[in-house]
């Protein structure tokens, strides 16, 4: 009999940032966690919307037209092909849920670039 | 520019249970919200799987071969086809991710059914 999943314990299991963990699969999407600090660059999903959840602290996201900020318990959807860069000021705890074989960095593989499919 | 959806206001504005609501949608998926209290009945959903994420309070959800318990803050998904039971004895606020058009009370059309596509 599976248990359920509890996000802070999981949290608890990595420390490096912008590195996306599996934790669950529902369909062909899987929700990650990230923690994230600093800024990351700016990207694009091109046949995907992107869902960003706070699960604890506060994040940004930029777009060419304005910026959306994120406290705990908010969502935002990334809609898909919208340009965007993730920040936060301080460390955020970060539920992201997306189809399975999204790259973090979109179209652009760089430094940046995190392997998928890492589950924790 | 939109803005980022807080899921503690959005729970103030519905009081009913097993009535849920849609907040975002993600492709072609919908995030939804319910409030929870009581026994919901036996069914399943052919198609898809659904995942559940307790927001506040704790739930069960009852199988043919066991029960699976979330507290707040954890996540369980219901595999498709996998007959399924919800339970909470105290109201519990729970946050539903599953494809567009997902009948509430999965095969079975009965009392408990809800219209789709409310959102909040």
């Amino acid at each position: 009999m599976k248990k359920s999943i509890n996000i802070i314990s999981k949290f608890k299991l990595f420390s490096d940032y912008w590195s996306p963990r599996v934790i669950a699969e529902l369909n062909n999407y899987q929700i990650k966690l990230v923690k994230i600090k600093g800024n990351f660059i700016w990207h694009q999903h091109k046949e995907t919307d992107e869902l960003f959840l706070v699960i604890e602290g506060s994040m940004g996201i930029q777009f060419k037209d304005g910026t959306v900020f994120l406290n705990e318990g908010e969502i935002f959807v990334v809609k898909k092909s919208r340009e965007h860069k993730p920040f936060a000021t301080e460390e955020c705890k970060v539920m992201i849920i997306e189809p399975k074989g999204v790259i973090n960095t979109g179209e652009k593989k760089c430094d940046s670039t995190f392997k998928n499919d890492l589950w924790v």
